[in-house]
């Protein structure tokens, strides 16, 4: 039996295993467009053509008046000018008409209404002659019959539903969307809306991905979960192979998993590629099944898109006669150190936002079950095979996720998190809504750090400062020196410790995080919140190393809020809203300031004035007061300004 | 009465009469969103959240296993090194999982099961100690239970159905699709698929709009056609604006009506601007009815599309809380010059190329009865207001229709039109799903100085020198000196007279076109067709001004070939295909070649290789010898190089 390493050693860069698949598929006749479905026009919108249309009749279909005015026999009104008007009468060759009717016969120009003098009510004058065929639109000037009015692999847009029925089209053939059975596979799997157990996995994959062949064109068929048996997974691909013209097997997360896949798709066909190198999405398997194809996808949710963007969107295209469009691109300056595996290709998700000239990309999240990447992303950032990484101030390319516009209009905040950010993000959107607000949670003194390598608009801060005990001045002295800054509160709002619902443990302060059996989960470097805790432990004369998990570190209130409710630690120093929010009791151990940090240059730009005004707001206020622990005393006042 | 002249003396710049417009509808609570509709979440691609979406649970709900191996608790590993290997039991603290499996109760870290050296059963040996909560997949890691997975007013994505789902948020509350009634309008008008009779139009323009709304995410309501009676139009604008969010009244082909239209809008409610700056579409009515926007749009098709752009989509994406994405757009180098009116915004529709380094933008017609100009365009130029347009050479802005990455595998071939062209833009389609073919008609000379200016990849040309009897290659000489050029042939054609069936007036040859009550029509100056004509008509000592209808000139084949199907001209000299496509008869004058002018730069790209793989193919010369007319014997073939 091979292993799992021996796969892995053939791993091929994945525009490789690409290139050979679809050839694969290619001569077993996989990728043609199925038979061609014949569609009203009407209903063509996002089709794809399958052979060309032809014009039926000519637009127009005959002579007709481009003005409303009078048809004129041209010969009849030649010598007519300023000096020597010419006097018609209405008969024969002189008939009033209007926009779109026909030209009469014996007629071959309009006069506009406008060029007209009536002198009684069927005699007028003219000034000037009128050109054979003037204000005419001559049969066939839109359209001529047997003219092509598009192609074949053509997307029906809005604008070419009005030239196929200009032509007196009424039907057209079009290319069947492909059939797409998406199979998720996994004993763990259970429906979304089931109440949940501990194991249990809510199987959203292949609605993500049913909604992804929708956006490609094809038409998705999800069907039920099936256990990880033997038979019965080979039951649901044969039937899925009849039933369709792809079949995506969703592979659960188990990594043993995907050779039964593997070794189940060689079993009934080909397996090409098991494995290509990237990451994530590694364990791809790209097979065939009685000439079709038949696509393993990890599970975890990222991997997942990935493999679906790299590898079932060029089939969908392909059996609609067609490529995928590439995707938008911008270039970028990359705010931090990435690191990656010489190796494989890595996909990292990144925020972008416009920051004076440039637009700087920072990484989130790279795990592969962070769904949440994927919704916060602005963009993919694409590691290649044989690099190492990228250094802070690099310029990269970056796929768009969302329009560049919008990346413009992006208030970029990095520093401490706060619930209320989320709250501003929201009225934001609401108040203006072409903005939005991007938050990277790097705790106060990340933020700092970014103002100072230009990476944000604003930083939200609350930083002690252990000798004056006033917040975040000193720190913004210190770090960047006399640069033009302002400093506007926030909210003030209380720190202490999370604990479970109903205190079981009895903790009553930071005193006794240091008992036997306490097990604490703490915030990362950095972050305002650990200073505050180090900063409270010195005073009381606590050794750190005393406390049971105070290395263990997570990134954002709500994380170590839900270590605490899912009983994984026992106490947290956090805010109280986070502690309301999970239903966790809250030990107050302070209130502390929360600043926004702003630096001179964006202090009059629509990025700080448009959250200032939100901020202004009682709807904000209210819905901030509302998750417990804040007070708004100080909301949008100015607490300190230097150089501006 | 007003008078049509008043009006539009008052003609706004579109943007003041639409951001005025918005101001009054936002001041009726007419751009409010409706009631949010509750959808299931697997249902909401597309559709645009009303408020924002919270996480009901935290994902993972459980801490989970990240990798198949064996849980631990990681007290019980420390020490174990490659020196001091470490043997551990199977047992409550040592736990095989796979990936996804809850973390048991008692252990705190995963140990990857390729790092485990089994010894016996249920005895395993590692070489290094688990650092507390390796490869665990915490509580919340994705979503914590309460935070935001979307904020309002956000148009959701395939992986946002994914982040909702994640949050066990099975329902969503979100926009309701705006309603729009397009209401067409005109005793003219008919529905597709009807009988036609001169003057009746097929009423396609409300389907067009119905697709655009359907694109920007509102929903169309299409009503019946209504004649030009007062009370009747009056009744259905009354049920209407009751049962829809917005109104659309396309006001048909007449001037008139628009008066009659906006008459009645004022009777109802209130008329904000008739008439805006723009070209096409200046007629276009804004107008309030109970709160309700009414909007009359012009009936030319193009001038209809682009006030739906300008007018219409602003108000559905504002009724969704979000505001139109702006334009994709290039920078281009226009090709010739371009005169337009000052005090109007003329929206121009263009062809694009990357020829060279540069990417050209041609002038496609004007007509705004012309819906093919749409149909074909890549990309629309603005003219601004107080410009009085372009010189060829200049740089200007367009605004994509199709992407650029398109645009750019597109080969521009510019010069005289031969319908071979329609049949090897359609066979390349089929070849090179990305790749595409733009012809612009301006006959064989022209397309010679396009190939001087850098525009184009090749032209089609048939240019008969008077002295030798040999095509092009004198021309192509004189032109463009000794350029590197290859000339291919693509057929050789019959040129002959097209007659009406039956050639009643019995036309036996060019000498015939003399004759009394025969209307000729002609090709423009510059085509090859013309040249010929001239030089046949000089050898038989004829006058030109002798013909009637001489100085009538279209632009194609099919155009001359569609005036005398409708009886619009007698007589025209043309390729036998065009005859045949339209059932003319045809009177043989002589054969002529057609060849394809390739500029040096161009001969070894891809725009140039692909043409003439597509022309080697037996479907290509099968379906050009079926149209009539036409040899293939030299087809693909060089006629003549110099200098490559």
């Amino acid at each position: 039996m091979r292993t799992r390493r021996d796969v892995y050693l053939n791993d091929k860069p994945w525009e490789e295993a690409l290139a050979e698949y679809l050839q694969h598929l290619a001569a077993k006749g996989a990728l043609q467009p199925g038979t061609p479905e014949v569609i009203p026009t009407e209903q063509a919108l996002g089709r794809v053509t399958a052979e060309p249309v032809f014009a039926q009749i000519s637009s127009p279909h005959y002579n007709a008046s481009a003005m409303d005015g009078i048809a004129v026999d041209s010969a009849i009104t030649f010598g007519a000018s300023d000096a020597t008007p010419k006097r018609l009468q209405l008969g024969d060759k002189a008939q009033v008409v209007d926009t779109g009717d026909p030209i009469p016969p014996g007629c071959d120009a309009v006069i506009m209404i406008e060029d007209v003098h009536f002198v009684t009510d069927d005699v007028f004058e003219i000034t000037s002659a009128a050109a054979p065929w003037q204000h005419v639109r001559a049969i066939g000037e839109d359209v001529v019959a047997t003219e092509m009015i598009l192609p074949a692999n053509h997307t029906v847009r809005p604008v070419d539903i009005g030239g196929i029925l200009a032509g007196d089209v009424g039907e057209i053939k079009v290319h069947p969307r492909p059939r797409v059975a998406l199979l998720p596979t996994g004993t763990e799997l259970v429906q979304p809306g089931t109440e949940l157990k501990p194991g249990d996995i809510v199987e959203y994959n292949t609605r993500v991905f049913g909604a992804m062949i929708e956006t490609w064109g094809g038409e998705p068929m999800r069907r039920p979960i099936t256990i990880d048996d033997w038979d019965q997974l080979k039951n649901t691909i044969m039937t899925a192979v009849e039933e369709a013209d792809v079949v995506v097997i969703n592979a659960g997360s188990s990594a043993g998993r995907e050779d039964f896949t593997a070794d189940l798709i060689r079993e009934l066909g080909t397996v090409l590629t098991h494995g290509a190198a990237i990451k994530p999405g590694k364990p791809v398997i790209l097979g065939e099944i009685k000439g079709k194809p038949v696509i393993g996808v990890p599970g975890y949710p990222v991997s997942a898109a990935l493999c679906m963007e790299l590898f079932v969107r060029p089939i969908i295209y392909r059996k609609l006669g067609s490529t995928p469009p590439p995707p938008q691109t911008t270039s970028a300056i990359i705010s931090r150190k990435m690191p990656s595996p010489m190796g494989v290709e890595e996909f990292i998700r990144v925020k972008l936002g416009q920051v004076g000239e440039k637009i700087v990309a920072t990484p989130i999240s790279r795990g592969a079950g962070v769904i949440m990447s994927m919704v916060r992303a602005d963009g993919m950032l694409r590691v290649p095979r044989l690099s190492e990484g990228f250094r802070a101030g690099d310029t990269v390319t970056v796929e768009l996720m969302r329009p560049l516009e919008e990346v413009r209009q992006t208030t970029v905040i990095i520093g401490s998190h706060d619930m209320a950010l989320d709250v501003l993000a929201n009225h934001l959107r609401r108040k203006f809504p072409a903005a939005s607000l991007s938050s990277a949670n790097v705790g106060s003194l990340g933020g700092l750090s970014a103002i100072k390598r230009g990476e944000c608009h604003c930083a939200g801060t609350h930083l002690l400062d252990e000798e004056t005990g006033d917040y975040n001045v000193s720190y913004v002295k210190r770090l960047l020196g006399d640069r033009p800054v302002v400093l506007v509160n926030l909210v003030y709002r209380q720190q202490g410790l999370m604990v479970a619902k109903g205190n079981p443990l009895g903790i009553k302060g930071l005193e006794d995080l240091t008992r036997e059996g306490i097990r604490f989960i703490n915030r990362q470097r950095g972050a305002g919140t650990r200073i505050l805790l180090d900063y409270r432990l010195q005073q009381l004369g606590i050794d750190p190393d005393s406390i049971y998990g105070y290395n263990r570190e997570e990134y954002t209130h709500m994380a170590v809020a839900a270590a605490v409710a899912s009983g994984a630690a026992d106490a947290a120093l956090g805010i109280k809203a986070a502690a309301n929010a999970l239903g966790l009791d809250f030990v107050p151990v302070v209130e502390e300031r929360y600043d926004l940090c702003i630096p001179g240059e964006f202090w009059d730009t629509p990025y700080i004035t448009r959250l200032l005004e939100v901020m202004a707001t009682s709807e904000f206020r209210q819905q901030v007061a509302a998750l417990g622990g804040y007070d708004l005393r100080d909301c949008g006042g100015v607490m300190y300004r230097q150089g501006i």
